[in-house]
């Protein structure tokens, strides 16, 4: 038998978990920098917690989870013949499908405990039974941040100082996107077409690459009216800066209160950004174009780019003012962000960008040449633990050339040999991997070389 | 409708989460100073790779994963009478029920690209359909580190170590008590009952509570010959340390060439820990009861127990020489240690033994007492943590008195204060939490403050 693992899902071996850990660790740093404190939520969930949440769609791509013991007991053969009512009654849990709708639930079920505005973070997988291809997994990481109960604008802003210092601890060159849902509700208010915000924005998306005439015709396609399109052409052509755009859409929206807003609302992020520009360089632009999250989002949209390649959004969060509405809590506003670790691996890998010396191998292997040798080796290994450094003893049965072999292979830049030279003369010989130097030298002195040179 | 989460599982706050990552850390420190690296491995196995590994009550336990889209045309009638056939049909993957034989399956798929011996650690969850009880989860983390591909007793030698170091760093005294499956093998056969290993060890294990008359009659129902129970007699009235006991041993089965293997076997180990304990101290003794994983454990067993406080086992593992053999590799042998991060959280718990400084709250909240003091703080905040400070900004709406309460709801130790006259003086006020003292001071003056303070 040959066994083998569910397709769309991954083993990560230590080479890779040393990179995974690598962002991880890096995204977790500026969360806790900032005081957010992390939470986690059972993998299971109760399907009706989950269903309804995501669309049918989403419905169609949770795991569901048998029930346990005898489950066919609540059925019987009628059910058989309708799927939908039989799932029901043989699956009431399924698997987290994201870490949003938990995390509604958790505020929901714990909001007499939790202090507002709660600042909290998670870094948990989720499953989605979706068709695995090239970067899109049926288990994959999600890295959320959000901040909840708090109205004020300071909260983008925080969200975006926050996506700028991972990506600059990451040495990742970005641009962070903005935009806000109640600018393009005011644009489509304006044109006199409420119902069609998606269609108006992925045209807007479109105009650089197919050119006016194109779009034009696309949004006649998708029933848009004459006066609208022509209502809509200085909206397609605006120039300049992000300051410019905004400038020039308050002068065309200005009877739009929504619009206005939207527009209040980012120029007092952008100017905060500028002034904090003195400090930090922020790339950030407005990006009409943004729409993720349309059908939840209701201020502010983020999207990030990596800026050397062209790999989608590697970041992406926003504003909503109803996450817990769908447990019955309303008016908890909040901001929140979601770092796509799996895509910033491949931007990572791409860009060559992950750091040389990250292989969570040991900084020091102790060769192992012998019973008395071993014993020898015991304080040594046990001091240079107690200074922190990564120390492995070798405890195979190779010999010599295999364990060198061995400390390659595991790229260890340190290799520790007693002999009985060595044991007879109270020193051990410390070869430096990356050199090709060796030394001999005491029990301290080949701590303090490794610590001088590691 | 008022959410939920499914029995047996749980959700993790901020300050349950502090302490779970203290326990998580300081085992995963250790790991690592070792030369121990991390993988880790799908929720979701196969069910070809699950089932058949746990006996019949662990096939039993497992959650299996409904198939995705139109799982029931692979049915038909008839097979809905037999509730096994239909499950087989309705569901290929199952969830992770421990780390181990995802472990050998990682092992014998990647065994060209491992470089033996292979040590590694995984700390993920698992999940069981287990009746739910108090300490007993359906979701739970494990934590297993193992060396395989190697038969040196080193390896066992260095897993006590690692036990004692991850103890010693969580300020929990422990008692290490270690078993060999070849001692139990080799006193069944000296008592010719080569199949009632089980019983005899429990036996053994019942003397100093019931009685040797009683466990005498235990034995006979358990269909134990006369015979037999006169020769286990003085292996029941063992006396004296480890050492003692093991040389009376190794008189009692000097025929038994399994016997007298694995009596050198530990006192090789306890030779080993009694030259080390001139550096460290640490305290294993033999336990002959000690019959943990008897279906795959062949060499040692270890087992931990917290010395003052009265639960069960929060550490346990062996030597195994056929893990990988379930999967059709042979001749790997290993040892591994599981660590029980639940136990081991309740032990904390009782002793009072987790820091006080563990809330993973921020160590500074700076108020925010309006756009001018906002922007102000800025470049505060931006120091602060350039220089690793944990600075929470408040973004709430709430006024000072509120701002107050909730740094001290979050345990927050200091909190920074500029209104007006502040920025006048381009200085804040830096209160200190715990004595209640206030003071004006620089940017520069508060960072250092914090510094020498926190």
């Amino acid at each position: 038998m040959k066994p083998s693992i569910p397709k769309g899902t991954r083993d990560f071996s230590p080479e890779i978990m040393a990179k995974r850990n690598y962002i991880f660790d890096t995204i977790k740093s500026v969360f806790n920098l900032y005081g957010y404190q992390p939470i986690e939520t059972p993998a299971m969930e109760n399907l009706s917690t989950l269903l309804g949440k995501y669309g049918d769609e989403g419905d169609k791509l949770l795991f569901k989870i048998l029930n346990s013991g005898d489950y066919l007991a609540k059925t019987d053969k009628e059910d058989f013949d309708n799927i939908n009512s039989f799932t029901n009654k043989i699956s009431e849990k399924g698997l987290r499908y994201d870490l949003t709708v938990p995390f509604a639930r958790y505020v929901v079920m714990n909001r007499n405990d939790i202090v507002f505005p709660f600042k909290r973070y998670q870094m948990q997988p989720v499953w989605r039974a979706d068709r695995p291809q090239k970067g899109r997994y049926r288990e994959f990481y999600q890295c959320d941040v959000d901040v909840i109960g708090s109205k004020t604008l300071h909260n983008e802003f925080e969200m975006i100082l926050m996506i700028n210092d991972v990506f600059n601890l990451l040495n990742l060159g970005i641009t962070i996107k903005i935009n806000n849902r109640k600018i393009l509700s005011g644009i489509a208010t304006y044109i006199g077409q409420e119902d069609k915000l998606i269609d108006i924005t992925v045209a807007i998306d479109k105009i650089d690459k197919i050119g006016y005439d194109n779009v034009v015709n696309e949004l006649l396609e998708k029933g848009i009216s004459n006066d609208g399109i022509k209502k809509l052409t200085p909206i397609l052509n605006l120039k300049g800066n992000s300051d410019e755009k905004l400038n020039t859409l308050e002068a065309i929206l200005k009877d739009s209160t929504e619009g206005i807003a939207g527009i209040e609302e980012l120029k007092f992020i952008f100017d905060l950004i500028e002034k904090h520009n003195k400090i930090s360089n922020l790339r950030c632009e407005l990006d009409l174009t943004l729409a993720r999250g349309l059908s939840y989002y209701t201020g502010a949209i983020f999207e990030v780019k990596a800026n050397d390649v062209s790999i989608g959004s590697i970041c992406g969060g926003g504003r909503y003012d109803n996450l817990t509405s769908i447990f019955g809590l309303d008016d908890i506003s909040g901001v929140g962000v979601s770092f796509g670790a799996e895509r910033i691996y491949d931007v990572l890998t791409e860009l060559n960008l992950f750091p040389q010396n990250n292989a969570e191998s040991a900084t020091v292997l102790i060769l192992n040449l012998g019973e008395k040798e071993f014993e020898y080796c015991i304080p040594l290994a046990n001091l240079l633990r107690s200074q922190g450094i990564k120390t492995e003893v070798y405890t195979g049965s190779g010999k010599m050339k295999k364990q060198m072999e061995y400390a390659n292979k595991k790229k260890i830049p340190f290799v520790i040999i007693a002999g009985e030279t060595e044991i007879e003369q109270n020193v051990v010989t410390i070869k430096n991997m990356t050199t090709g130097e060796q030394e001999n030298m005491t029990f301290e002195g080949s701590w303090e070389y490794i610590e001088k040179n590691k």
